[in-house]
């Protein structure tokens, strides 16, 4: 996929300086990514493709595991009310992946913001910085996702305003309009909860710029 | 209802130096309202006695109103993103009544550090405090639902770490156990969802000692 990025509070002198091992590896793995897609389930709308969080999710994982990130990072208990765990980290980089509902932005940022006063080592290192991944709004979604340019404006009106310290990296995934892209796309076994795979296949696509009622991108199918 | 506080960020000094009034006028509100009950509709405890946060939402409403504190004060486009509105507030004053789930409370607390740094003139001041109202562990309540020792948890550690700047001031509602107190019961159309009252009584209870599994109260009934 095609990435777009934001900084905040220094990140790219951050990066540039102590991190640019982590980020090329969080880069690469993003821009080999194809755009995954599933069915969707919502009424209205149920069969059209839209954005796989779930698909996305594993194969994030799937990629940064193989370059030693760590997955599932477990919060202390003193955090526990900030949630279970954190996605992903190496080497004073946290990274969260987040396609879920969009209050969870502001969860993401207040726990890395705890995690990078206290200096706790959670990615074998203290957190010198958050990687934030999400996807943009071109793309039809379930309700109430969050989407780039969206998280793009809390930031911009949190950074603003100087409410966080820990230096930031928003990260939002593109794709081309109106050309040929290669899909992954996954029918899961129940399509609304489901995390069972029942098929996934390469496809081809169009995103088209006619936009839905929605505001996205339609997408085509190229070649039946 | 007894109270409890809990000050952080120079709460104290604020109050006592600029807005004892407004906090006079919060404090006999809670202290003389009387402990809210409704039936629950949760499986396993279906028509015993719980925790109401529809009747005492409404009842610090009509309270305040009266004392001229400005209620569901809506919140700017540009921090949209945080909610519709602030529950009530006056003269520099901002307070929020929390009985929802947990995660609501750093969404009160983000928002009210937001206000407090734009200055932006919310209760007819620029904010200076704002107070968060919260329930004890010790009624029981629906499933998830902040109460004050958790509350306090969370802001001890976010406090720890000077996350946030502006005076906070956590106020807890409790009743005295093992001896009768009155209660206003209210019987809802609907048991679940419904804000409309099918019949409101003044009632006497006494919260038992003795715990439930879920460790809150038993509250026995006095007199039929």
């Amino acid at each position: 996929m095609r990435i777009k990025i934001c900084d905040y509070n220094g990140a790219e002198g951050e990066i540039d300086v102590y991190r640019t091992n982590q980020w090329e590896e969080l880069r690469g793995v993003l821009e080999q990514m194809p755009l995954h897609l599933k069915a969707s389930d919502q009424a209205g709308i149920r069969g059209n493709p839209i954005f796989d969080p779930v698909g996305t999710n594993h194969h994030i994982k799937e990629a940064l595991s193989s370059l030693g990130w760590r997955a599932n990072i477990p919060i202390p208990n003193q955090f526990s009310f900030l949630g279970t765990d954190v996605d992903f980290g190496k080497a004073g980089v946290l990274c969260e992946v987040q396609f879920s509902n969009y209050p969870f932005l502001l969860n993401n940022l207040l726990r890395s913001e705890l995690f990078y006063k206290t200096e706790l080592p959670l990615s074998g290192e203290p957190t010198g910085i958050v990687v934030i991944i999400t996807k943009a709004h071109m793309f039809p979604a379930s309700n109430s996702t969050l989407y780039y340019e969206q998280a793009k404006n809390q930031l911009d009106e949190l950074a603003r305003y100087n409410v966080f310290d820990i230096p930031i990296r928003l990260v939002g995934l593109f794709e081309p309009k109106g050309e040929p892209i290669t899909v992954m796309f996954t029918t899961y076994s129940d399509p609304r909860y489901s995390r069972t795979v029942e098929a996934r296949h390469e496809r081809q696509c169009i995103l088209q710029s006619g936009k839905t009622s929605a505001g996205r991108s339609r997408i085509d199918f190229v070649g039946g």
